[in-house]
């Protein structure tokens, strides 16, 4: 069994570093805070006797060496990012359980077969560079190393340039290295299990995901004194394509969810009629044809409606990935741990992307999840109770292990 | 007549400070730009030989002798701050043309009985600190001078801090100022002088103003692993409230107009469901019941949105004006002026607050409009012609000085 109150420990000392308004933490990727998060971790890694490894995306793989020469590691890991106001377990529980496994293993003595690789993703969050999941992406192919560099936060800084500033843009080539597995325990980010009285989930398959970024553009104009019927207020028009993103993702009720959490409103002053409206619309379903269905319309409708509305609209996809469906081996393991170990489990859709999911393509993969209370996550007040992390540790440890053989 | 080309160098000059990303000017109250363009009004006006007064609000006074000691002055002016994105003549036409009235005196060696006195009120657009016309309004006895001094910034910014920071907090008591009349030429900022190829605007009245702050409380959560029937999306519940702004408005239509320009959404997070968002409605109308009862269905209905979708909703009045009616004899030395100028002119309801709407409560006050090109204003594309400027400045220049008397 892993150290519970250990791995409770360095949570709570993580959780320091970038702490939010409300008791929740504000780590955002290649913040300055992002960099101090990274430092912890590695020092810690170091502690344990591991070496780190730092990607030219800012990948972080602290090593515990095997006893096979020939045999590839077992990664095992999530991301230290957080959202603006994020919670202190959504990603973080995975990396530092990863630490965890190791630590164990030390504790206890036990060599592998296999390395370990504990593995902190850079930008899973998705929230200052779009999309989430980037660098995990990258690893696995799906992103060009060039596009990931460009892209541009709300002030205009570039991911390149801001991981060098903080200091961990590595040498190492991404997505060289090669897998024999790759585990990730992450809290659920949603109410199911806690609902039905479980401690662990065993996620077979991952919801796909479609962001489209919309820009209505209309025209600044004073509210008191152009008329009505003069006026081309995107304000209004983004108004009615909101309600749509609604009624498709309902329509596809219960196999579907929808809406945008990123609004800008320009030039966001009280007395003038918004001249433009730059908003991403994030649509989900375990089913790839609902997801294409889902885009296609808001595309249909937003352009109805702006049309009708003398506005223009334009749509970009920002980001987006299929369905998964995890290993089969590696879901397997941890259904066998949860079972050896006594937990209650079951089986379980992630409906939030993770680094897992591109991972899953270029090396067998699969995630263990615990509940939160709630439900509740991407928000300060995110919870889960001691037990449920260790025991999603627990589980983690068993999987990784046997995979990686003693 | 006025000098065309002085005024129209003096307004591209004034254009030069605080410059926008389209041709236009981002010159926001209490900024060092403000600050700037309020240290080349006041060397103008001292070149012109007049004397500057500056009150506790910041709003700057310019004298020009008269020859009866006991006369009050005639004031003349508008502001000089802008939008985030404004144009070049909102509001500083009316601040220079009032400097221009005084250097034409001084070319033609004119002296009048009453003193006139260039005037530029601070904060009059309301973007950075609600309410607009917040300085006029507190010289009118509308809000104290501690609760405009309380006024924050979207950073927490006070407007007493900002005003001494920049430097221009005066020692002189707020509405001590007694007035013999006060004059404001604007540009329209709507569509009607064009549109019936006038070139001078005789304001008789002034559409009355309600801004209300929503604000909206659902709950962050994930918005892949939230179902959708777990969610309280804040910002689905501004979308059906921007509908029935829209709808409100339009009911009482062509009398009453109504919109959000101030659009705020946290956490702003793509794969958040917004858990906050707070956003300012504008109505106006013409007609108080009008107003009355659209600020009254705004918050029955608001509420009734709130309540079917498990959402909290509060409602702040922010910022709000009745109709006006201006003086007579000021509105009659408008239109004598403008008859005896030979300018096309017609009576006009401005769509847009302005100083001399609260000015109009504590001393005779009218205005003089003239047209901006398709009537567009709160925009960095905002235009007027040399002549319409000078041909406004004209018929400021005759009713001021008949007022003013020689
Ligand atoms: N787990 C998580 O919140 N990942 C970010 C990508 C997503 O929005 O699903
Ligand atoms: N003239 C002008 O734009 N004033 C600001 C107050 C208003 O929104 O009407």
């Amino acid at each position: 069994r892993i150290n519970g109150d250990r791995l409770w420990d360095s949570l709570m000392e993580m959780a320091k570093i970038g702490p939010g308004v409300a008791g929740g933490n504000n780590r955002q990727t290649l913040t300055d805070e992002d960099g101090e998060g990274r430092a912890l971790f590695q020092q810690w890694c170091e502690e344990a006797g591991c070496s780190m490894g730092l990607d030219q995306m800012g990948n972080m793989f602290a090593m515990r060496a095997g006893t096979d020469p020939d045999a590839l590691p077992v990664y095992v890991g999530s991301h230290l990012d957080t959202q603006p106001t994020g919670g202190k377990y959504d990603g973080v529980l995975g990396v530092l359980a990863g630490l965890e496994v190791i630590r164990t293993l030390n504790d206890l003595g036990i060599r592998t077969k296999h390395p370990i690789v504990a593995t902190n993703w850079t930008n899973e969050e998705g929230t200052r560079y779009a999309p989430a999941m980037l660098s995990s992406g990258v690893f696995a192919g799906m992103h060009t190393q060039d596009w990931a560099y460009a892209r541009t936060d709300a002030e205009g800084k570039s991911f390149g340039d801001e991981l060098a500033r903080i200091g961990w843009r590595g040498e190492e080539e991404v997505g060289a290295r090669k897998m024999h597995a790759f585990f990730e325990l992450h809290i659920e980010q949603g109410p199911i299990l806690e609902a039905e009285g479980k401690d662990i989930g065993v996620v077979t398959h991952g919801q796909g995901l479609s962001w489209t970024q919309v820009t209505i553009t209309g025209k600044d104009a004073h509210t008191g004194s152009t008329p009505m019927p003069m006026r081309r207020n995107a304000g209004l028009g983004m108004a009615r394509v909101l309600e749509k993103v609604d009624e498709i993702a309902l329509s596809h009720a219960p196999h579907a969810v929808g809406a945008a959490g990123h609004i800008d409103v320009y030039p966001n002053s009280r007395n003038v009629i918004p001249g433009k409206v730059v908003f991403t619309v994030d649509f989900r379903s375990p089913e790839l044809s609902v997801i294409e269905d889902m885009e296609a319309r808001l595309r249909v409708e937003g352009q109805k409606i702006a049309d009708a509305m003398g506005l223009e609209i334009a749509f970009e996809k920002v980001g987006g990935f299929d369905p998964v469906a995890f290993d089969e081996g590696c879901v397997s393991a941890i259904r066998n741990a949860a079972e050896r170990l006594g937990y209650r489990h079951m089986n379980i859709i992630s409906g939030a992307g993770h680094d897992a999911c591109w991972i899953n393509r270029v090396a067998p993969t699969a995630m263990v999840m615990c509940p939160c209370v709630d439900g509740l996550s991407h928000n300060e007040a995110e919870e889960i109770s001691k037990e449920w992390a260790a025991a999603g540790a627990d589980v983690l440890f068993h999987a990784v292990v046997e995979t990686a053989e003693i």
